[in-house]
C-alpha cells in the first residue's frame, strides 16, 4: 500500500507517520519509484505497536525507540527484552536517591524482594522505584501503609506467573516479543486502571 | 522556623519552596515582619507530601494542585477525595475515543466491572483508561492478553479492600485524606514495582 493509505487504515495523520520513518521508529517502505514507496501488513502493525505504547502507555519517541530496538535485535534475550520495556517505560525518577533514608528505604526494598525468594538483578531499576515510594511514605510518617506490601508482592508474583505463561504460550520468537512489550506496558494500564475501579467500589461499599 | 530552615530541614531548595508559595500549593507563614514570616510542622508535612507526589507519583504541579484543594476542602466527601486523587495521577490520554473500536472496548470495560458487581460511577475515568489499553490490545490482534483481565480485577478487589480497610482504621479524618492520597499515588508506585520484579523473577524460572 501506499503510504497515503498506511496512513488512512491506520488512522494515524499522514505527516506523523512520516515523522516516525524519518525518526526511525518505522522502517522505510519498498522503493517504487523515485517519491514512492510501498508498504505492507508489518508496517501497519508496526505503526499500530508504536501509536499503544505512546498513547496509551505514555511512552517518549525515545522510549519507544529504546523498546523497539530491542524487539527488532534477533540476539537480544528474551528476559533482556523485559528489562529493556522495564526500563523504556519507567519514566524519569526525581526522587533523591542520596539521603539516608533513600537508602535504608532501597536496603528495605531488597530485604522484601529477598524474602520472596526472588531472583532480580541487584540493580534492577524497579527496586529503586520501590525504594522511591517506601522512602516518601516513611518520611511522610505513613508507615502503616508498607504493611500493604507483602499483600502486593504476593498478588503480583500470581500474576506474574499467569502473564509470563500467556506469553510463553505463544510459542514464536516475534510473538511473545510483542507479548512481553504489551504485557509490561499495556497490562499496566489495565491493571491500574482496574485498581482504581475496584478502590472507588470498595470505598463506596466500606466507608461509614 | 524561618523559611530557610523549613528549606533546609526538607531538602527542598529555597527557590522551589518559594514557588510552591506562589503557586499557593503551600499554604502562607505566620507574618513576622515585612519580609518575614514562620513556618511550622504543618508547612514541613505539607512540603513533603507535594514533594512525595510530584517525585514518586509523577503528578504536575497543576495535580497537586487540584489534589490538595480537596484535602483542604473540609465538605468534600472522602469518596469523591478519592476520584479527585485519580483524575490528577490519571494524566492525559492520547488515545482516540471516538472511534468504532474504542466504543466497543469501552461497553467491554463497563461489562467486566459489572460482572463482579463493582459499583462505580458510569462515567469513571479509569473506564476511560481501562478502554484504551482494551482498545489497543484488540487492534494489536493480541486478544489473549484479555484473558488476565479476571484475573487483574479478583487481584485488586482483594488489595483494595486492604487498602481502603487501612485508610478507614486510621479514624482522623486528616490521616484518612492523607491516607486516600498517598495510596493512591504512592500505593500504585509501589505496586508497579513490585509486578516489575515479580515479571523479572517469574520470567528468569519459567523461560526455557
Amino acid at each position: 500500500m501506499k503510504i497515503s493509505e498506511l496512513s488512512r487504515v491506520s488512522g494515524v495523520p499522514l505527516p506523523t507517520v512520516k515523522y516516525y520513518l524519518r525518526e526511525g521508529l518505522l522502517p522505510a517502505g519498498r522503493p517504487l519509484g523515485r517519491n514512492q514507496a510501498d508498504y505492507h501488513e508489518a508496517h501497519l502493525r508496526r505503526l499500530r505497536l508504536i501509536r499503544a505504547l505512546i498513547d496509551v502507555g505514555g511512552l517518549s519517541v525515545a522510549g519507544v525507540r529504546q523498546v523497539l530496538g530491542a524487539v527488532d535485535d534477533d540476539v537480544v534475550p528474551g528476559h533482556h527484552l523485559l528489562g529493556t520495556a522495564h526500563e523504556a517505560i519507567a519514566g524519569v525518577s526525581r526522587a533523591d536517591r542520596s539521603t539516608a533514608g533513600w537508602l535504608a528505604a532501597r536496603a528495605e526494598a531488597a530485604r522484601v524482594v529477598a524474602a520472596r525468594g526472588w531472583r532480580v538483578h541487584e540493580r534492577a531499576h524497579a527496586l529503586d522505584q520501590l525504594a522511591d515510594a517506601i522512602a516518601a511514605l516513611r518520611e511522610l510518617g505513613q508507615e502503616d501503609m508498607l504493611t500493604l506490601l507483602d499483600g502486593y508482592a504476593e498478588a503480583t508474583e500470581r500474576l506474574a506467573r499467569q502473564e509470563v505463561g500467556l506469553v510463553l504460550a505463544r510459542g514464536d520468537r516475534a510473538g511473545m516479543v510483542e507479548g512481553v512489550v504489551t504485557g509490561t506496558v499495556l497490562g499496566e494500564a489495565m491493571l491500574t486502571a482496574l485498581r482504581r475501579l475496584a478502590q472507588e467500589h470498595t470505598s463506596a461499599t466500606m466507608a461509614p
